[in-house]
């Protein structure tokens, strides 16, 4: 099967499971920055991100003995919110691996779709070690939040879906965090983009693995990940740094106040409330203007799971 | 010419110069309550707010000879920004009457959209006297933000585009200040819903002069406003006063807490910015659920102009 088959098939699969998300465009912005500019809008996803589209296409990949056995997987962010949407709509148990101090407002996520958290300690060893005793104890499958081929796929539907409505688009910039969406973004700019099309990615300067990755060519891991875009803390993996290795044009670091004030933009001027993840990528637009003037760019709004108890804007 | 006429004519008029804006659903918020909801979210309207209609028409309606003088308002919400924006559209000069200790937030957006701010006293002498002088001094003529016939069939092409998708709702709900939205909605619902619906008002028990007006068959005024809801603080007029009283099924009146509840939900699972305002009319909903239960119920969600460096959800 060619990637194009590959696409095709996920796409039709997940149909029914997920939101053909919204594009949106903003004449403010637009004019502000001299860009046609279209925005896809995963924030409005079932469970609040682009995450629901991979988690929902890997379980779909499973066998019947498998999904008897449920899914695990280790997250505090989206994607636990949407594995475990994602198996309770298929009837499949889902099991999430969680520091102890991750905060109520991710593992409740969890519990109200019915999915199980397990708690570990946080730190990486306690992580594995738990996510392994319990895939032995209950014969669960392992799926990876960005580094697993059937997760990248269904990521890379949103930008298929994007490219149905505009398929002249120069350019899309999406963030990368463990790499998935913009693996997945690339795999569809290949098949479904015009010629010369380009993949950007967007990445804090705070967390700035993939950047790193790119120049030395080997996955380079974070020493610090002290940034507001929480959905961009982790690393990429063996299966997705080949296809961005190959395929992405740029990877672009902003700075902490650049995300916030690109996240203001979008909250104040769209009406829409997006995660500082998401903002990242208009956040790139907004910095390299040059680079992008005059050309149609499309940017995929990643996720809207915010805290607004917390909220980086009053002073 | 008829009522339907005369909206169906405002429309087509309008039309170029609005947004003609998504009406969305939330499965979460409809699971909640056992509706089917539909919510017109006018707080992606031009101007972010549904008084972008009613000015428009209302500018529009006047003459060559009115419209080389200018149009001038006393506002300093969303009426103001919306009359700004629509005089710019439209070539239009544009004076707005603003008491000198508005926030620079509502002056800026007047000011961006090159409409001129004219400061006065914060008291309605002062407002009245500095309005009565600039019409004078420049010809322009007064647009009031809710009492005037030509702003009130603007205002009902919210519900017409409503009711054009969802000719079958049983219930609409708005929330009521001015009585500008209200009283449009009654028009539209009159000629475009079918047999029997009903249209509810919203209004913050805090600022509850409409409640009080409808009990008393006489327009109310409110002693004190201390109310998060700022777009609801105004009082009716003798314009939309009978077609309320006439039309409106019932007035409901919500508690602070009620409002930044519902603003909270909308803003967590819809993912979009709406104002403490429009928040009011879902609040309605939760507020007096066995009312509606069962019921296909249409919610126009009014405007999502916030200030986000004062939010009313961190504690």
């Amino acid at each position: 099967m060619d990637k194009r088959q590959e696409i095709e098939a996920c796409s039709a699969r997940i149909s029914d499971y997920i939101e053909h998300t919204l594009i949106m465009e903003s004449k403010h912005i637009e004019n502000f920055l001299c860009n046609d500019l279209y925005f896809k809008c995963e924030n409005f996803q079932k469970s609040g991100s682009f995450k629901m589209r991979g988690a929902t296409n890997a379980i779909l990949q499973l066998s019947e003995t498998q999904r008897a056995k449920g899914v695990i997987t280790h997250s505090s962010g989206n994607f636990a919110h949407a594995l475990a949407l994602a198996a309770q709509k298929l009837g499949v148990k889902c099991y999430i691996v969680m520091p102890h101090d991750a905060p109520y407002v991710k593992k409740n996520a969890v519990l109200i779709n019915r999915g199980e958290v397990i708690e570990c300690a946080p730190t990486m060893d306690s992580r594995e070690r738990v996510c392994g005793q319990w895939m032995e104890e209950t014969g669960a499958t392992f799926i990876h939040p960005s580094n697993n081929r059937d997760v990248i796929i269904g990521q890379s539907t949103s930008a298929k879906e994007l490219l149905a409505v505009h398929p002249d688009l120069d350019v899309i910039i999406v963030p990368v965090g463990g790499g998935g969406l913009l693996a997945g973004t690339i795999l569809a700019a290949q098949v479904f983009g015009k010629e010369g099309i380009e993949v950007y990615a967007g990445e804090p300067l705070e967390a700035d693995d993939a950047y790193q990755s790119l120049i030395s060519g080997e996955i380079t891991f974070n020493e610090s990940t002290n940034t507001i875009a929480d959905g961009l803390r982790t690393n990429l993996g063996d299966v997705n740094f080949p296809i961005i290795k190959e395929g992405v044009k740029g990877i672009v670091r902003v700075r902490e106040n650049e995300i916030i004030s690109a996240m203001r933009v979008i909250w104040e001027r769209m009406k829409i409330i997006v995660e500082p993840s998401s903002a990242v990528a208009l956040a790139v637009l907004i910095k390299e203007r040059p680079l992008f003037e005059g050309k149609k760019v499309g940017i995929i709004l990643s996720g809207g799971n915010v805290d607004l108890d917390r909220l980086p804007f009053d002073k």
